[in-house]
């Protein structure tokens, strides 16, 4: 498996895809409703995951591919190379803001996360990570994270989980955010693990998410040293939603010990 | 008073602070403590506020200027040319994200709010109004707000707005996040405030604004048809701290009637 060669095919279709996109803005948005009126799904979203498929069929095809979209085949192991794609996360934002959504990939070769990816198209920032070479921010690399006390950190969390809610003690949450510096939400969960492993927020939290939501975020958290796990402090397992929590490492475990608690 | 000169020797100095914020993120950053822990001020903030009195005071010395920094002369009433500036609006961004910080201003002439800025410095995005004449995000008219009903709306509101707190009913905020699309939270209320008067966000609330966090944008709310008061209702006077919200005009009423309840 040469990586070096994985990696810059990777990104010459994210910048393509990009590309693509942005010329997109100029046609119409179809926008259709998925299962309920939060999740908003456009053309665009369908089209760029099969760009995707396309490209990584003929580059290899034994790579599997396990999409938002659901129009890769069914990916039931990591065994073998996985891509795990995102083709617009945030896209509430994309039809609305025509900005802060995300294409995020990670790859995976037998199970071990090799190469990860954040790409905020409008901006043409890429975020990525070669496992064991590090990560960057386009070309500058980027730093492991430095500690922060948790009175000083700001950290992404949606207002939903301050309000009673099913999934997480939000007394629990109240105290933390009268704790901690300030909190932020962008409604792309892709820009926010980004904005973690880049430092520009010390935390991310999120009850429910799936795999191509932050498969490609948590590659790029390992070479930094941000720490990406369930609530219940596990190793994501890729292949189902769950809850999760990036984090700087000098705060991850108190987070989870006294204020990120959830019900079950 | 010759509006059309004004708005371009207005750019032209917003434009020229914005090149000279950007190059001294090469070297390092000044941070001090205001207040409290959570109110950072940068020698940058100061340096372009003088900046800005300096070129406003050689372009005409009867105006004016209320600056954040308070480096201008003391300012108590809006009778003749008036600036009301924020050099950098969103501090903590602008230290710890070198984005989404926002120069900040408003130019009233008789009390008369007659030209609008929200310049997002790292993007180099304008948004601005000319009282009377519309209002631009760059070269592109923006258009009168489309309404919107609540239940799809996106509204920029902080997480502590949620929590149990002394300013406003949060009982009242909880049934609002649940009966709307989704919030957001940025950090920079000019930031929230021009994602407002241009459709990205349909509403933004604050229980405590200065001037010249909003001075700017009323005056892009007013060509666009956003509505911008405190949580009374009433119009923000510009000369004192106060509440504040901005909002889509077919949600405005509805917001402050039953969700954004202040205690007093």
């Amino acid at each position: 498996m040469d990586l070096q060669q994985m990696d810059q095919f990777a990104q010459s279709i994210i910048f393509e895809a990009g590309r693509r996109i942005r010329e997109a803005f100029t046609y119409d948005l179809k926008v259709e409703t998925k299962s309920d009126a939060n999740d908003l799904v456009t053309n665009i979203d369908r089209e760029t995951e099969l760009f995707f498929i396309e490209k990584i069929k003929a580059f290899d095809a034994t790579h599997k591919i396990l999409g938002e979209e659901g129009m890769g085949e069914k990916v039931e192991s990591l065994d073998g190379v996985v891509w795990i794609i995102d083709p617009i996360d945030g896209t509430m934002n994309f039809v609305k803001q025509h900005r802060h959504f995300m294409i995020s990939i990670g790859i995976f070769v037998d199970g071990i996360g090799e190469l990860g990816y954040i790409f905020d198209v409008m901006r043409e920032d890429l975020f990525h990570a070669i496992a064991g070479q590090g990560a960057w921010y386009n070309d500058t690399p980027l730093r492991k994270l430095k500690a922060v006390p948790l009175k000083e950190a700001m950290i992404g969390i949606n207002a939903s989980w301050v309000a009673p809610n099913r999934r997480v003690h939000h007394e629990k949450v109240i105290e933390l955010i009268r704790k901690i510096r300030g909190t932020r939400s962008y409604g792309s969960a892709a820009m926010e693990i980004a904005f973690v492993v880049s430092g520009k927020l010390d935390a991310y939290v999120s009850m429910r998410l799936s795999p191509w939501d932050i498969a490609g975020g948590t590659i790029i958290a390992n070479e930094v040293g941000a720490i990406a796990t369930n609530l219940h402090g596990q190793g994501f397992d890729f292949l189902h939603a769950d809850t999760f929590i990036i984090a700087n490492p000098s705060i991850h475990q108190e987070l989870l010990e006294n204020y990120i608690i959830p019900y079950e």
